[in-house]
């Protein structure tokens, strides 16, 4: 996909078949959505058997970096198969007057297709920083950054935003205008916030290291 | 695995490889983890490609429960594979003096096997409540409960919690006593924590209809 279309496209895997309402084709929702997050669910066949792991991620609108140990399992099985990387985040739950009208207020994208392994150092320390800046933005620059050593032990994968499909549901319940609006209930959200807490210093912290104002600014603000 | 054995089974899928120390065999910690969420990824083929579809669960110990519209592709894939439901609470982000030692406090589950439809008329109430309930206690009993109709348009799947593996960790970062802690940098964790929050009524709600306790009374209060 160009960066000039701003529609997602459509395949076999992405076409929304069902709940066609809550589907959205429009890029920005994918960007949205993805910037939103730094873990992700990731979907591969290892040894014949599906594995769902939850991994770090980073994405540059273009392409989503995922990471792990060369020893890994997900990760050395994951160039040579079709992937399925789910980021979800779920905003509420819909309490309708019906118990089968019930469901969860949400914003999820699947992104599909087969991670290329990074081996070209530059690349990889892009990657490496798209990630950690994604859930931790600033620290690239502060903390110490890998060594030789380091970036041998980590595996680096790059998976193309080309084929993802998204889904978003918001908004109250949908039976206000059907029978069971009739029957006296209470109907509505309970949203759900994420919210970064306070900064918890490590024990082994000396006294007098204060902590640096991209992470003192993080706190209390929402997380997703 | 029998409720007395309060270890969870060690199989080729669940064995801790990597990270040894993050791995749990605790059976309390396999319940922790489901009972504090309502949202898993189910991993599943369909059509030869994997799909991580994000949906809620609800579990009583033994067997999770997961729905679906009798037309959704992973709920009809899935009684015939073998699946991997992932439950993930994200804890917080650990902050190490080095970019390598980044991390993320977290808990997971996955829970491996070949999902059973339900097809028993009494289980299928009984495990829709069991779901209905975790996401929202106090709903089943208050909102109107399912027609004939509308159970038959959702399928329920049984995926027994005997092959199951999880992973926690907690705490701060690990290079607190490494060459990396003479760098002088700050190093802790910045906690994640997700809440409810306010109810928001249904505009198409009468005047005068006020929600009940069970629900008021989760304003404000943790959510994982």
């Amino acid at each position: 996909m160009s960066h000039s279309d701003r529609r997602l496209s459509q395949t076999d895997r992405t076409r929304h078949r069902r709940l066609r309402e809550q589907g959205s084709e429009d890029r920005a929702d994918l960007d949205a959505i993805l910037s939103a997050g730094f873990v992700c669910h990731l979907g591969v066949r290892v040894d014949g058997d599906v594995l769902v792991v939850p991994t770090v991620y980073g994405s540059d609108g273009t392409t989503l970096y995922l990471h792990g140990s060369v020893a890994s399992r997900s990760v050395v099985a994951a160039p040579e198969e079709t992937v399925c990387v789910t980021v979800t985040h779920v905003d509420g739950l819909v309490l309708a007057r019906s118990v089968f009208e019930h469901g969860v207020n949400y914003r999820s994208a699947m992104v599909f297709g087969t991670p290329r392994l990074v081996t070209d150092p530059q690349e990889k320390l892009a990657g490496l920083r798209c990630l950690t800046e994604q859930a931790a933005p600033g620290q690239w620059g502060y903390a110490r950054q890998p060594s030789r050593k380091e970036l041998a032990a980590t595996s680096l994968l790059a998976l193309s935003l080309d084929e993802a499909s998204v889904k978003i549901r918001t908004g109250a319940p949908d039976d206000g205008d059907g029978p069971d609006a009739r029957l006296g209930l209470w109907a509505g959200v309970l949203p759900l916030h994420a919210r970064w807490g306070d900064l918890e210093p490590d024990p082994a912290l000396p006294t007098g290291v204060e902590p640096p104002p991209h992470l003192t600014g993080r706190q209390g603000t929402p997380a997703s």
